[in-house]
């Protein structure tokens, strides 16, 4: 497939080298070409960069890995009518660093990034998922050993399915949990704190929840 | 151990019966004392009841089980010094129904209501814990089968380490995990959002979460 890949930080390379990896075209698309463009070199073959409108023309989908205080704005510049009638996966946090650590979040409660992602994209079947755990747990669910549990939430029925499906296929998450429409973006964007505390707890980012009945 | 249970609501009674069941005396406080008197005399041998102060001057330990919308008024009504130099296991959550469902939290993000209570009583010993799961499970870990988590927070490592050893004397938690401070409130209380959402998509309360390595 072709796969687009928005941002160029350690998310996003993680995500684009995994689907090179698979045999899938990736572009990479950012503000600041030169970081796309290292990373392409570096992937080798089937990887690409290039704005982030040209990567979103090019994608069959896309991956929203930039930083959650700059999504909107950089899905602003890959354009509504490039990412029409495709599924976005929003990976996405909110979190605001800049007053140190730990992070708060910048949109909450009763509103989340990915419900913005939706409204501003409303061509784009948006589905948040991944975003609640480290990104080499993302593309390499055996990782962490045992199950453990992965979410998806979106608007679409079979935009949830596809993804679920997506998610198996390429990164090995057998049966993920679907969460019902994009509003489930908040429980999924505030769970990040807790997040954060259990990683100081247990000093390592490579954990996973599981949904024990 | 004589033991005050604040609150009257489901989650109160559930640990209140739990802890007369294992032989504590357990007043329960509130403001509404027919409902308080109603729990201890069905409740049997080992219960009574009281207001907020009367209760909380009875026990060595105390459980604010109050909703998150009235637990500092009532935490006000039990007195500061009714509560000094004891451990209050808080297991409240500020969850806002008022507007509907999905309910909304009333302090968040760079807050929490663990760490209001902790500035409202500055003499006592805050432990967050509980919070995050139904009533049925904190009171028996077994309910739900195989292994999964509760957390602990608060300012005090002894009062985490003290409230640790009775989860698991008390209630069956083998192994609770210590998140450090009370700013970890933050997370545990922002955490009810995807617990909601879980609980819709799984269709039952009894679940839990595992942290899985």
């Amino acid at each position: 497939m072709r796969i687009a890949i928005l941002g160029t930080g350690l998310v996003g390379k993680t995500i684009g080298d995994k689907l090179v990896s698979i045999g899938h075209e990736v572009r990479m698309g950012s503000r600041d070409s030169d970081k796309a463009a290292a990373w392409s070199k570096e992937a080798g073959r089937g990887a690409s960069h290039g704005t982030f409108a040209e990567a979103a023309a090019f994608g069959e989908v896309a991956f929203n890995c930039t930083a959650g205080t700059g999504s909107l704005a950089a899905l602003d510049a890959a354009g509504r009518e490039n990412l029409a009638n495709k599924i976005l996966l929003d990976v996405s946090n909110p979190l605001d660093f800049s007053k140190g650590r730990p992070p708060t979040l910048t949109i909450l409660n009763t509103d989340s990034l990915g419900e913005a992602i939706q409204r501003q994209l409303p061509d784009t079947r948006v589905v948040k998922t991944l975003n609640t755990m480290n990104c080499r747990i993302m593309v390499d669910a055996a990782r962490v050993p045992g199950e453990h549990d992965v979410f998806v939430a979106g608007n679409d029925p079979d935009a949830r399915a596809q993804v679920s499906r997506w998610l198996k296929e390429w990164f090995g998450w057998k049966a993920p949990v679907d969460l019902g429409d994009i509003t489930a973006s908040r429980g999924l964007e505030m769970w990040l704190p807790l997040w954060l505390r259990i990683m100081s707890s247990v000093k390592t980012p490579d954990f996973n929840v599981k949904i024990v009945r």
